[in-house]
């Protein structure tokens, strides 16, 4: 297995939205609208999947770990191991709510969600 | 010393976007126009720095290793320890040039520009 080519590295994060993002049946979910980044480390924390809605009426923004995102050559997209149905019950906002990144609690809601998953579907 | 309100710990990638630059003597510089980051690892790798230009004309772009930025909350920006006379000759591209982001030698020349700075005037 060879590695990726170096131009694969770096995205400028205004590349990174927009992304498409499947399941792991190939069905498009979504896209990325915006990444998350914790100002103290530097990394990219958390990924905004935008889904549903039609010009930006009624979407819904799903926060999901960075690191439960794997990126796919083959289909130009993210794809992420949870089903559709299980992504609606998960923390999500509407585009008139402001997400709590504020409270730490809110934080770990996002975390404890994803990481019941990664127990189970991820590797 | 106390640690700063986790309100701070988190910020979409879109907010830091637009975020003011100055020099340590408090002159502005320019703002952040998009921040990169690293395909594999989630890092944060470099904040690009728009200076100079108007309206979107005659705008350079300084690609910065992130951990040069510091963000001042006094001050609403991040701080960079770089005057700016030695900014221009630091790399950069313009507006109509495609940074080299698949050529691992232009990632080089940006961290040793500012490697060979932080050996003085950062910590």
């Amino acid at each position: 297995m060879s590695d990726l080519p170096a131009s694969a590295d770096f995205i400028e994060a205004s590349r990174v939205n927009g992304t498409a993002v499947y399941d792991t049946d190939g069905q498009h979910l979504g896209h990325i609208e915006d990444v998350v980044l914790g100002k103290r480390d530097g990394n990219v924390k958390y990924a905004v999947l935008s889904m549903g809605g039609f010009l930006g009426i009624g979407e819904e923004y799903h926060p999901i770990p960075w690191s439960v995102l794997k990126y796919d050559e083959r289909q130009g997209g993210y794809v992420i191991g949870v089903p559709i149905d299980q992504l609606k019950t998960a923390p999500h906002y509407g585009a008139a709510d402001n997400p709590r990144w504020g409270d730490p609690a809110y934080g770990r809601s996002i975390d404890d969600y994803y990481g019941v998953m990664s127990g189970g579907a991820f590797v």
